[in-house]
């Protein structure tokens, strides 16, 4: 009953207005989708698809089924620099698989992995690349495998900042992520790398479970152990090199449907991104830019962007962005802050 | 008020317990989730690892991420006799197919198709059935296929009932669908038939999304239309023969976890339920026999299994599935009702 008095008295409207304004504002701030955000064109573009594709009076909305998401992985959601964190795991496999087929120790690239020698390690081809992953990702049951995975990202560490490498994901692509489900998003990891290996981690430390990973992925084989257990044994054939134009391959064949919103971060991203902008409705492609040498790298060639170091991502890939409606994310102007421990 | 003092009165306890009694047992009618099945040791099988994989006290509870249920379709889920649906399909498209390319009209076995010679048809070898499939499936974009798809869908109906196809889905198994999901679980579709077919319709069928459909599928090429519009390409290179083996390689590559429930009919879903057995804690397997020739068929040689003709599935299977303990579910007993218009 006070407060319906108070309610007339004359000063009472401009005082409540203030009021409401500082609870908005204070509500606003609270909820921020994306506190580790700049305000800026890539964080906008963001919160303006998702409010366009959720509004069902919006000409671009889009049903919660059909809302999918895709991120590259390495250079885009973790730290891939200065090697991607799975050709760690593979020299550092090679010592445990070689001791368990000697024959292998003084067969090259082997060999040449065991030696530890370094700048004989820079030099290995990617032909021998292919050779120690087949040898440590192929030949052991997908659930041995696994379990070796999972050990081994719960302690391998980045020697830069002497952190696991899951603590080196970007903080404003786990808010993106969050924001994106929490809108009924379906979010998939579609990265050049390992599938079963990405898969390893992904539910813990992105939130996406294994079947919404596509990723380079080899054939398995069917078959029992002497118990007659039945098991899947990850063979030496590729199926799907989910890199480039495989990329909206793997898409179609793990998804099945055309992503709404696509972050890469170089030209291995390129037709992914253009597959996902050239959708109906409305799309979004974006790609991340690495010019932030101090809180993380700025990498590649400076290839004439003018005060920008850009890296993995090529002069044409700029500009096919550019003419394409693409994002550019700016690691050093768009995020406050690129890791959760800053 | 008046209801305290009526609790006191002597002969109330026992008219509540009734009114009790009553209400509880309509609940039960009315939620009843399976009600197309006849009570029996399938559908207790069900509702009861579905009892124990929810129930956070149980031993057997499995955390909502990994409760992963797998369908095969033709003959689980809909009418597969006398001939698969998706086979039909390609047929009825060889007309317009060679209409558009009419090299092909006296080549075989295009031939023998067009001339809609029952006799002929029915001699056509796997090898001209893969032939015909590689014309009617391939080199057409992805989005083009699936809207012809989708177009004779709507409308293509089984001449034994006059109803289109996707009438022709089991209401029992409909209903176990939807009772997996109210409980959690995934739904996927594991299908030696068309991953792009069965995505067409799965949808609106089963209620399953094409990211849940898991099937033999090609490979398919990215490229760009002549305006520069990318887009993909059905390639007639098989990537994934969904079918024996290929089911439990197919679901790895796909979901990348052990199915907990998995529901098959023939010798083609024979390593899915093995693999699907052998897992952790609660599984379950079972299979659907074809033994009601008035309501749907009863198929197959009859091969000394007492009282019913055996189908699709072998002796051998029959053998397997009781010595590791999958069920079998009777059309002819466990199924009150088989179609939803009946």
């Amino acid at each position: 009953m006070k407060f319906m008095k108070n309610a007339f008295w004359p000063g009472r409207p401009a005082s409540a207005f203030f009021a409401l304004l500082l609870i908005c504002s204070r509500a606003q701030a609270q909820s921020d989708p994306l506190p580790s955000w700049s305000e800026g064109p890539a964080k906008q573009a963001i919160v303006e698809i998702v409010k366009a594709t959720t509004d069902q009076a919006n000409p671009n909305f889009v049903p919660q089924e059909a809302r999918i998401a895709t991120f590259d992985q390495d250079g885009t959601t973790w730290v891939s620099h200065p090697i991607y964190t799975q050709v760690v795991y593979c020299l550092e496999r090679v010592p445990a698989v070689v001791k368990a087929k000697p024959e292998l120790k003084n067969v090259e690239p082997f060999k040449t992995v065991l030696s530890g020698n370094r700048a004989a390690l820079a030099k290995l081809s990617l032909k021998d690349l292919e050779k120690i992953a087949a040898l440590t990702l192929t030949g052991m049951s997908v659930d041995a495998f696994k379990a070796e995975a999972e050990k081994w990202i719960a302690s391998a560490k980045h020697p830069r900042w002497d952190r696991l490498y899951t603590e080196l994901t970007y903080q404003p692509m786990l808010e993106v992520m969050r924001y994106l489900r929490d809108n009924g998003y379906k979010t998939y990891i579609v990265t050049g790398g390992g599938q079963d290996f990405v898969r390893a981690y992904s539910e813990r430390v992105y939130g996406i479970p294994p079947e919404q990973v596509v990723g380079t992925a080899g054939a398995t084989k069917y078959g029992y152990d002497k118990s007659g257990k039945p098991f899947l044994v990850k063979e030496p054939k590729l199926l799907l090199n989910d890199d480039n134009a495989g990329k909206p391959e793997g898409i179609h064949l793990m998804i099945g449907r055309r992503p709404i919103i696509a972050f890469g971060n170089s030209t291995g991203d390129r037709q992914m991104l253009e597959y996902t902008k050239a959708g109906d409705g409305a799309r979004l492609a974006l790609l991340v830019l690495h010019d932030d040498a101090t809180r993380e790298y700025a990498y590649g060639p400076a290839q004439g962007l003018p005060g920008t170091k850009i890296g993995a991502f090529t002069q044409a890939l700029y500009d096919e962005a550019k003419k394409d409606g693409w994002k550019i994310v700016s690691m050093k102007s768009d995020w406050k802050r690129i890791f959760s421990f800053e």
